[in-house]
């Protein structure tokens, strides 16, 4: 199982640490493509050596080869938004995670989006139970 | 000329003025389908008789509808993102319009993507040119 993690990056870093956390759990799930969302050194590290085309080149990449794609939505991204967007038209199952008690406001695009499994959480606690459900949905299909 | 635009909207309104103004220009080149992106006012009375659903859906009619998008990416924002996302996906042309003053960092995935003709403006006055330029290079293309 490979799975593409959104958080958001140079719209803000202030969820970093449940960045982490969820790709930590995730982890327990299958391959996490985009381990780096979760640390500000990596990122720094790779953003020195690459352009913005390549890393856009390579978290496309890593979209189209990805099983499903899990996105923190709480800090607004344009990247995050335009991961989800191009992940759907593709056909990846996306599930979105959105922090209710955060006090900020969630998109109408991506909460009122069919194509988005939307799911909200007040402590990071909860995230596990909800990843559970969505995998044990999305597991690849076993021949009898 | 339909013409999709996009701007923050529940990511942030700093910049409201400044879509209201694009949008004033863009509306001597054709339609502007997302005229209220630019109003607090409307949105705010079209919030609370649309849900999130309704919203999606239109707006993502109008992407399908329109001739070729137009996006100001200064503020991060997962419904531009989204939108900039899907257009691509669907084969839109799509412009993005950035304020290079402004000490916000720009996403890769924007920054970074071949289907997006990027442009950095300074002073809103600037902004005038580029859309000339943008509209002329998609003309629709008159038979002789």
């Amino acid at each position: 199982m490979k799975i593409y993690f959104c958080g958001s990056i140079r719209g803000g870093r202030d969820l970093a640490h449940t960045y982490e956390h969820i790709i930590k759990m995730l982890q327990g799930f299958g391959t996490v493509l985009t381990e780096h969302v979760g640390s500000d050194e990596v990122i720094q590290k790779k953003d020195r050596v690459l352009s913005d085309r390549q890393i856009h080149d390579r978290d496309l990449g890593w979209i189209v080869e990805s099983d499903l794609l899990v996105a923190e939505v709480t800090v607004p991204s344009l990247g995050v938004g335009y991961e989800i967007g191009r992940a759907i038209e593709i056909g990846k199952p996306v599930l979105c995670l959105y922090d209710a008690g955060s006090g900020k406001a969630l998109s109408a695009m991506i909460a009122g989006s069919d194509k988005v499994e939307m799911k909200l959480y007040r402590q990071t606690e909860e995230i596990e139970g909800i990843l559970e459900a969505f995998f044990k949905s999305h597991a690849p299909r076993r021949t009898s």
